[in-house]
């Protein structure tokens, strides 16, 4: 038996959610079964995705969905032994019992933070460059478009063009995202799309046109860049956040696929399975390197992840938002 | 010197063409010199594109612009022989002279009427066999949707898909054309957009979904579809032509590409002259089977040109319209 925590939703939030949606919850953990793991969360994971779900698919009174990295502390099950790092999605629990299923074990490099394999080095760098390289067929010396430039995903794709010769312009919505872009990713051109007529500044930012347009966004974006692709262009398609909600506007320049022979096409990670082991090794010589830099926002203690989900609609990470739960 | 006719434009039209936008204006033209080859008209193609050249690229007081059919009738040019017959783009001339630059020599097969050099011979032909088997990647058995499936180039793609034994559906805004679809062309189902509410219809019409989209319209269509496309569809885009006065909606559906790992790619026919001597075989056979039906509607005579033109923007035609010139 081992005392564990939850983080639990009590209340469905209004907006922006308070502190007193969430509670800590205490909470026993069995021994494992045989075939079974018992893993302690180390770091967990705080993301938007997670807001919509707060309104109805996320049960009240059981623990928050979420991923993290664990350690197996004890193992019932040959697949995995005591010590090994594991990436899970398992929700907010300090301690859980697993049968192994969507356990996936990693071997952090001592090189680096174990938090890279969060972001850099974990689904969203993975995004990041199967996106680029293999859908959107990047070449080398091309002309890259970023949306959200600022994100998790599209400041890795933003330098990885970088890395490969390309010239890059990036769009954020926030002037602190926009100068660590510029100034420390070293991107070519940066667009604030909340202070910068979008159409205009992109036109004037991308003078050989677009050859890849990273599509976080949508509507407006999709459009201006529609305008500026170059023949043969592509357009790998992450997301569409303009959109989700059924908002914003209507993209009207799809007609522009035609003669541009534009193509657009929609992936997620999980498509990349294929490609790990080379971004894995690619990813960790370019952090190690430094030419590859990343932000995170690291908030230490389990009880503290109702405070950074807040922080992260409140906007207040740099970078990714990590919960650590123990070292 | 040959006595010729040309057909101008006189007055820039209001809305639908009249009568009297046009003239039939005499010509002379000048024995061919050392490289020119002298051509005779014998089919002209009178097309939608026309119209908006009418408002200003379209010069007035000389020859429309037009594609057609012709037979050299002298030559000093070794690559034609008197006799060849040529597809060509030099207007509405009853005879020109060329210097051989975009004619191109047809060998019309004996068993089929000239005039299926002019749609499924020609080029909307090679558009559609292109764009649903190259671009499309079209599968054997899979399931497809096809907009303005009356048209020259749709009615081609629904038929290819039958012939590859796929479940095939077409759209249309008139009813004569969707009985024609149903009853000749043999199509699984068609919609007319005019009268039926195009999602629901749609979704009633593809109980397993889309597979491939064949894009003309853009706008609702392009949103109903993207309701209905399976994992890993495909959208080969021809037109928009709900877009191109920039009228109509916006596309708001456009994140269904992501998790639907859905692609779509523009095109136009002369990306696909590699694939012609393949299409020309294939749709010879086609066509002398009555695997691949068609309709036209023939005027006899180079002055019923304008009565062409109007005919088709009032919906007159059934099929591709064309002018015979000579026999």
């Amino acid at each position: 038996m081992t005392a564990s925590r939850e983080i639990h939703l009590v209340r469905r939030p209004d907006g922006i959610p308070k502190p007193d949606d969430f509670a800590v919850v205490p909470a026993v953990v069995a021994d494992p079964a045989e075939g079974e793991v018992l893993v302690q969360n180390v770091l967990m994971s705080v993301d938007p995705y997670m807001r919509p779900r707060f309104n109805g698919d996320q049960a009240l009174g059981e623990a928050l969905i979420g991923s993290g990295i664990g350690r197996v502390i004890a193992s019932r099950n040959p697949r995995f032994a005591q010590g090994d790092m594991v990436r899970h999605g398992a929700g907010m629990r300090e301690h859980f019992l697993s049968d192994g299923r969507g356990l996936q074990i990693i071997v952090p490099d001592p090189d680096l933070p174990l938090s890279v394999h969060m972001h850099a080095l974990g689904g969203t760098g993975l995004t990041a460059y199967g996106g680029l390289l293999d859908t959107g067929k990047l070449k080398d010396g091309e002309q890259v478009f970023v949306s959200t430039a600022g994100g998790a995903v599209g400041s890795v794709v933003a330098q990885i063009a970088r890395i490969k010769g390309c010239y890059v312009v990036g769009s954020t919505g926030d002037d602190t995202k926009a100068a660590w872009l510029r100034d420390e990713a070293g991107l070519d051109a940066v667009i604030n799309y909340k202070t910068q007529p979008l159409r205009e500044a992109l036109t004037a930012a991308t003078p050989k046109g677009i050859d890849v347009y990273f599509e976080n966004v949508g509507g407006a974006h999709l459009d201006a860049a529609l305008t500026r692709m170059n023949q043969g262009g592509r357009i790998p398609v992450c997301g569409m956040i303009s959109t989700y909600n059924g908002g914003g506007e209507g993209v009207r320049n799809l007609f522009l696929l035609i003669y541009g022979r534009i193509n657009m096409q929609g992936f997620v990670a999980s498509d990349f399975g294929h490609l790990n082991s080379q971004f894995v090794s690619d990813m960790t010589g370019w952090l190690k390197s430094g030419r590859i830099k990343y932000q995170e926002t690291i908030l230490e203690g389990f009880e503290r992840a109702p405070e950074g989900l807040i922080g992260l609609f409140e906007g207040r990470n740099a970078g990714k938002m990590i919960i650590r739960v123990a070292d």
